[in-house]
């Protein structure tokens, strides 16, 4: 059988490159393609950078906390197409652990890299947005591309920490004139608005660092930056879906760059002609740490099992946990849903043991197909 | 695919009949044959009843507590075969939960129903030693066909409760001599001798009630019956395998029937002509609650697998759970061994939800085997 897999990461436990890897290795009787996934946090590079030739970018930036640090980016040279990730640029493992707090965290390396692939002449920007340790609004990534932000005595703010409630002007005469040129890709799975109960501050914040008690006070700092910025652009994207994504830069993407947003699996199948891939193959296999009623609105599973219904072929899930009930979707162009777990054992054990666990599911997988392909 | 189904209980969750029947209702792309298994255990009646046709005999006994009731063995008229378990005539769940302890529990009704065989015209009993309440060395089941048991003033002793301590001559002279005429069979998959730290007393005692400090006493008790039987009859028999099964009830078929031991599977397949039927199929199902390297040393799983080998069948395995490292198990005609659990669960959730787990797993397998059929 021709496969292509295309697992995305089970949350905890594994990558969707390293899912991938093992379908590759356990199901030898048959011949798979990988396609590595990505919702546009850790590992959009590297997912892009497959999809479509091309090669990383190691440069300096000042990290989430103001300092210097060697950082990627992927370059697509063919296409001019630059893609950079805020989880690399501004993200939660770069963030000093005694000092965790988003107060603390600025998102100016994701502006300084930007400027980087301007340099290097991109014409399209893929932002990856996921994983950031930041809640700045995005002040920080357009600080570095020369915006100012001044206060009611026109005093200039700086990035780090970000002074979000102090925020009354919006001064763009020193804004890099090369974004206006550039098409705005933006990868989130994230569909939060930048404000409000649903919004980056409250839904986002406490995982970044927030205590609960700050929130009210951090929210109206939020709304006090959206509202200059407003003003002084003269558009509103607070509601826009993925205005509250990486702690509301993608309310900056909006408003700054006029940015379109995908889901990184749309993007990634684009560029990656998955399409033209799945028409070769016999049979895709996805996957994901929890599959879920949820996972049927718009997931990496069921993004892929819609894809290959196009071209006619069939979608097995694997999955570290299925919702019971869930087990036959054939209208969805699931065939199966298998389980990796194996035995009673703890939640925490079967993240611990997510590669071994794959792998013998996997085994067993083909063990049956084997089974059929005797008889 | 023409299946045969032959699953083992799944010790507290399903038993053979039940599993076996989610297996032909959920597969029901394929013809399903099945075949109940039974280890001498409860369920020995019903399963040689399927094997061999046969009716159930409805007569009235002594139970283990020494009350009358209602208690049923299966006859096989065409080959003048009963089959009777002990299960069922001395079963722990017949006997009374307050007063629940051996000393109160005799075996006394497993001698009855052998009577009521020898009045059908039995020359072969099958009886299963499985599931007993008692640890009488079956006095009390030789008391019913007419055995006398005596102590050294030559009181004639009563069965109920059995005082093993206290047997110092058997009597055979009431012996019905009909017992003499029959080919006897035991089904047991238990083979711990009557004596001994790996005995009836040490192993099963305290499953049956016994408290940790009886145990020495009790002992010395089925150690005078045993050398009161063993003078009288000029058998060594205590070190054979089984007697310790069924609360030494093994002993006394030994030495009073002159009973040939087989494991439930081989006796059912022999009866129940299982080669002939596993050449007509082209895959056979098995499994049992916990699928170990215990299961490879004759258990009901690899006795399938081992049978189907010979006529060229793959056997799948489907089980709560599999050891670690047991995925596959080619040489032993063992293709696949498929866990039920599917998410991380405790072993109490999993025994209670075993039939639905057991149903999704076959779920799941049907759709992989359509999948390829497809193809």
């Amino acid at each position: 059988m021709r496969i292509l897999t295309a697992i995305d990461s089970f949350k905890g436990s594994m990558t969707s490159l390293e899912a991938n890897r093992i379908v590759k290795d356990t199901l030898t009787e048959h011949d798979v393609i990988s396609f590595t996934v990505a919702d546009g946090g850790e590992g959009t590079v590297q997912a892009f950078l497959e999809a479509e030739d091309g090669e990383y970018i190691q440069r300096t930036i000042t990290n989430v906390n103001g300092k210097k640090m060697l950082a990627t980016w992927g370059w697509m040279k063919e296409s001019h197409t630059a893609v950079i990730e805020v989880a690399e640029a501004a993200g939660i493992i770069q963030a000093d652990k005694d000092t965790f707090h988003p107060r603390h965290h600025t998102s100016f390396g994701v502006g300084e890299q930007i400027s980087q692939a301007l340099d290097y002449g991109a014409t399209t920007i893929i932002l990856g947005l996921g994983g950031s340790a930041t809640v700045d609004g995005g002040m920080g990534m357009m600080m570095a591309l020369g915006v100012k932000f001044l206060d009611e005595c026109n005093q200039l703010l700086h990035a780090l920490p970000a002074d979000l409630s102090r925020v009354k002007k919006v001064d763009m005469s020193g804004l890099d004139s090369r974004v206006k040129h550039v098409k705005w890709l933006i990868a989130s799975d994230v569909t939060n608005p930048l404000l409000g109960s649903n919004g980056a501050t409250y839904v986002f914040g406490p995982q970044k660092g927030f205590l609960k008690e700050e929130l009210a006070e951090r929210e109206q700092a939020m709304m006090q930056f959206s509202r200059a910025v407003e003003e002084t652009l003269h558009v509103s994207c607070t509601e826009m879906p993925g205005a509250g994504a990486a702690g509301g830069i993608g309310f900056s993407c909006y408003s700054f760059f006029g940015a379109t947003f995908q889901s990184g699996l749309d993007l990634l199948s684009e560029r990656g002609k998955l399409k033209e891939k799945l028409r070769d193959v016999d049979l895709v296999i996805t996957g994901e740490g929890k599959f879920d009623r949820q996972s049927l609105a718009g997931k990496v599973p069921i993004g892929m099992s819609r894809l290959a219904k196009e071209v006619g072929v069939p979608t097995v899930v694997f999955a570290g946990k299925v919702e019971q009930g869930l087990t036959e979707l054939k209208e969805e162009n699931i065939h199966v849903t298998l389980p990796i777990v194996n035995e009673p054992m703890t939640l925490d054990l079967a993240m611990a043991e997510g590669p071994r666990l794959l792998k013998e599911a996997l085994e067993r997988f083909q063990q049956i197909l084997t089974l059929t392909v005797k008889k």
